[in-house]
């Protein structure tokens, strides 16, 4: 049992810090905390579990309160426990939805690639941003579905994560160009198709992803290039069905400017948010493992697909 | 008369090398080179005068074809010569046209710091890209004429010139942001005013200037934010009018991306155009020496002020 | 009885006369005059009572073929009156979802506040046109949360809402701009954030609001500011669904130009539309009690929210 | 039972060989034929029962992979064959469901044309493309409720179909201006609603239909023009939910370019595709049978009108 | 002389003051006083004179810094003054060029009036903003002309010169409909062709003008109507040729809000600039008495019908 | 003399009934038909030749007042009459002048071929509309050029110039596409550029083509495709510069609906109008034998090249 409290407190602890990152793994990880803490958790009367495993929600909730999957997460898996059946039912109830979850989540990105591939025809020319597992695996089916298509991809100053993602599109053998971020509207004009993931969508259809990615689709919009988005569902934002915005992280100055060049430079700050708002007109669909939508129907998949309704909104407000 | 020859070479060769960069430096070191090439070329007669330095001219203009400024130099120099004057006259008439160029193109950048610091008022926000000599020069006047005024400055992949840009903000104390290119659109909204320099302007306005222009131009035009074209006359590119396009340039794939990483990676091909064309409707005003115009009027500079005729072009096809 | 048939009759003709306004005023009304109504109908079977009922609603919902909030309020307390239950138990379960809708009318405004005041940051300029009483929830409350706001309000000719704006924005200490309609385009580009009330919003998210709400909207969208709607759920017009246009009223010329001064002018129609049409592209977002949404997912709060069927709409055009 | 296969095979034939077209008719025929099959497919236990009829299904479904209104007209049919009742009950449930779907297909452009007609105003002018009997409908609807409006009626290249249109208004004595498909954008500007019909709704509200419209929806788009759809249900396509597309289909040379004559241009190809893709923003409203939508709605039509869900989409890839 | 003197000093005053108003009647005045100035101006010789006449031009040019017509109006007649002729001849030329200043600026309306009736056809509907002379002169010659057109004036907050201009247009018995400034965009679709004035026009064609004016020309824009700008030569600005901006006026608070309703509204700040500024991409034309220019062509009028050049205007600069 | 009568009535009667149609026709006949008649002219003084080649202008311009190139023509051969040489010199200057302008007209279309076909890249897809001389030129000099490159060719309706085009690409062994002309939009997306011809260009750039093009544009536009049009420079519109619209001429019904089938349609009325106008937002460039200009310089070719004045423009009006 008191193991089972130090791994609570220590993915909680590995949240906060960011070691654990990634809005598939934040959640997962917070879930399979959940279902060892539940599996371990003194309790005789179904009051006492469900109060003891709302403490464990509450302390993980609590680490990264902007983060999107993680509330979405935990709700997936605590709802249900306000029934009386005896504690034992409940305990494997709540087993049997962290399972689940776990393994929707995990075949999210590979059900969203096989939506997403067929997106893609035979010849076609794809851009991307950033280094999205969703994105990807769209790009990748069409490709190993033997469609003959080209990709261009950015660096994705000031983090680099491009690089991963040639890397990955080399392995695959997928021909590919390599670009400077501001190089995307020279060459949108040559592409039939833009696909990017997601950090966040909200309630109207923005897409929250990394910086770099607004300027894209809009340089698309401009050529009348569709713009896809790929997302897992638990990307989906519920507290903006309250009126919350999304924060947009501010990053260490450093990874744009050295600090030992700033040092010298007393009048000039550095601004490094990390991610940009793409509005809903430039998105011409987002597809998730629920299904491909327009972006203006993300309430549909919080609603329905999450399952959040207004007043759990504003409980989360109230412990927020 | 040797070293004369040996002076217009090297000029030649250094324009070809690329050793001497920059429009306004091209343009003033080719014409002090036939400058000092007609101060001791020897010639009988008025003929023999002008196809000696007819000589010398092309010379220099097959070194870079597409280079803007070029042309414009000699061709302002070299007008004249056809008149049937003493050779001395013509000597004389000649250095008299060459100290007149290099003066009006050196005092360029400040005269269009005079036009285009008026347009900045007290208090705005000013964004630009790369680090354009004629551009600085109308935030440094406004700074200097007193108004309070921020400076929004992006790093410009992949050679960061943008460092540049902010050390000499910082040297004039003004207020600067750093941000990656990708971030412009970002900050846009919070921006009075886009000041921009430029490589070359078309006949009808389009603007070449520095990859990632044109999106901070895009989105800036979102944003019913002004942009601003700071650009000496001899930018404008007289071949534009007779359908020339002009080139842009692709540079080395390693400044992107590493040769040994890249050699890693053989399905990834870089690509690295040096510079992008912003279309005229996305600029409300250019700022040359010469005043300030709409962009669609460049027409105007190159057959009033640069004085060229459709017959001079097609000549100038001929020869290239 | 009689006494509770001349309510019935005096609401009715208030509603009429127009005495009784404001969509939100009207509802509330004509339900308590319903249940009133229903407290003292001799009924002996539950048909009776039923019959009874609905002429009541109908005598009701003829009084403003256009009212948009009308329909909505009876349909509220309406259904679940077929049910073949004791008429005393018809009685009470129509008293308490009177009661209710009434609780939540009242309560919409605030809770529109509390999601609104959300979307404002702290620093922001926020705009609004004319007085609603749902935007100005979002204004007042982000102020109260301790967010410094500066806003600006336009005058709306021809009735001169503005002024009950202006104060009420001065009675909470805001710092307000106020000018006249047309010069709303001329500030646009200083404000974070437009907050407007509502009239009616239609099926397809178009948003019936005071004339120069769409002008305002249009200049927001021309430089990339965002519009948020704030509205009650009862303002979505139902018979939208079934192909309905939204009337727009005409108010009298005299409120344009005195009718000393036309009658000195034949030639001359005053043309005196009290409301305008947004479009859905402009609105970013409808903030209403049941959360925020995308105009374009107004169906989901007529269908789900308000329980409107396709049926019924019908029924209500064929008694119309 | 001979017979009744001979049935089923005559309408699979009659599909594939495209005797049977149009959405509508091919939905109700194929109906009829799984109807008509139910009634005598010889069948001991519900199992078999539902074998038969899933074999007749696929043999249908097979003929045309593209067509929309066909796994529509499946579906709705085909759902409740997994209960276990006994075989008689399943076919007499089966009777009932196939005669409610060919009743509600035959009525759903009456119903589309009493929600259109509420849209056109008394003295509007209404533009069409192609002819759509959905379309047709408002406007006739329109013009018998006593409107005056006047029609400008398209010649829709290259096969005609206009005539059609201006025979069916000519009959109804409807003002009509006949103009071949490029004057569209040189009149619209004099119309006041766009109404035209669609052969697929996309996910996204992407709307397929008969080439030409895209540029008209572009051109009303332009002039602010309102555009609306007139679309059965069945018209949806749920395919699009898992990332599909819906193919354009590509049209015989002769229709555009006799073949004796395209004979003598051996380097000239006819692109004849029968259809183009308006997307959503050009697209104010879909009038369907189930009402008026926004066109980001169509996901909702093919959730919960139609009654897919994204495993049975799955489902018929996975046959398909 | 000393009444020459006399006024002299009473234009400057008069024009300082405002009594002299709008930008023809500012510019003739102007002229008539320094022709009277130049007909008693003792000099003995032509530097003498010239030099008195430039003391008396640089007096007006003080008065007003910001209005556009007046340096317009002092350059045309005091240009011709350096070369060396006697005195009285130099008096007799300036006395011409006044009285050929004075003739084309009155005439200027009537020619303006020609040209742009020719714009409107017969059946047009035409909108107009404020009181402009020039862009009535248009509308009341296409009147006379015989083509039957109605005009849309919308009243002008806050000084409600739309009553001049129905007051004019009722004279004329054209067919005139009175609107609040906010309800332009409501009717533009109704209309086919805006026109209205200028005060100043900007070397990039932008149209400053009274507020309002651009949330017009912003609709016309979004519904495709075209939107014509008349306006003499005389208020295209020279000195936006380098780098100024056209100020704004701000207008006394009380013309928006009573003065005794301020004072209890310690929060409220009334904002009451003047005139707003069209971008020329939403300008078609602009007439002039020069004939009619698309706005980017700002630039030839300045030049070559003002004669302007770059150095005097640097010099207008230097004395300013 | 009778001869040279009969030649110049002949002419006019050609012209006037359309035997002679083309803008570069027309003006080339007129213009010879003018020279021969000078040539036989009888006159015994200056005067008397002017006035007798002034009947002689003048019978020809009042054939098609609307003709955009006629008027160009006569004015560019009858400047110069006014000069008070003898007789035999006016006839010889005559005779010049029109041997140089059929010589500059005819080499027109080769010399906007020369530089139209620079702004077309080796693999570019060119589409162009109707079957424009100049628009070909450009194509066909690229293609002998050495470039590969393929064409979209529409079919123009109603008369079908697109055969023609086909044709002679055909000829060249030009890989074209043949596609109806609404289908333009479904392939614009895979254009680099299209290139058209005009009819006459509007003093502020707009360009009156072939029905059809405008929507083509309006794709090129929303695609972000240039557009480039061809156009010798007697097709811009002198007369527009005083404010005239440039009338479009509606052809017979026809072309569009044979009349046996009109004739039973009495509520059917065909529009066909020849032509449409492309505003100069959507035109990125014209090439004419005088330079490449943006759309909005036209009023320096009518000016400057064409050399047209306000008061000539103003006594054609009078005159006509």
């Amino acid at each position: 049992m008191i193991d089972a409290d130090m791994t609570l407190d220590e993915t909680a602890e590995g949240i906060r810090t960011m070691e654990i990152r990634g809005a598939g793994r934040i959640a997962r990880t917070a879930v399979e905390a959940l279902d060892e803490h539940a599996a371990t958790l003194p309790a005789a009367t179904p009051r006492e579990f469900r109060d003891g495993m709302q403490r464990a929600a509450d302390l993980l909730l609590a680490t990264r309160p902007t983060a999107v999957s993680l509330p979405n997460a935990v709700r997936a898996v605590m709802r249900g426990l306000e029934a009386d059946h005896p504690v034992d039912d409940l305990r494997a109830a709540f087993h049997g939805r962290a399972r689940a979850f776990v393994a929707s989540s995990a075949g999210a990105v590979e059900r969203i690639g096989e939506f997403g591939a067929r997106q893609i025809r035979d010849g076609d020319v794809v851009m991307t941003h950033c280094n999205s597992e969703a994105a990807l695996a769209c790009i990748v089916a069409a490709h190993r579905a033997g469609k003959r298509i080209e990709v261009f991809a950015t660096e994705v100053r000031p983090r680099g994560q491009g690089l991963l993602t040639i890397r990955r599109l080399n392995d695959e053998a997928i021909p590919t160009h390599y670009i400077v971020d501001s190089a995307a509207r020279s060459f949108v004009n040559e592409v039939d198709l833009v696909i990017v993931g997601a950090d966040a969508v909200t309630v109207n259809g923005a897409v929250v992803n990394k910086i770099g990615t607004a300027p894209i689709a809009l340089a698309a919009h401009e050529a009348r290039t569709n713009v896809i988005v790929a997302a897992e569902t638990y990307k989906f934002a519920p507290l903006t069905t309250v009126g919350a915005r999304v924060p947009i992280e501010e990053r260490p100055p450093a990874e744009v400017l050295p600090d030992e060049v700033a040092a010298t430079l007393p009048h000039v700050r550095v601004r490094n948010p990390a991610f940009d708002v793409t509005p809903p007109e430039y998105v011409d669909l987002i597809i998730t493992e629920a299904g491909a939508i327009p972006p203006t129907m993300a309430w549909m998949i919080i609603r329905d697909h999450l399952g959040w309704s207004i007043d759990e909104f504003r409980r989360v407000f109230e412990r927020s």
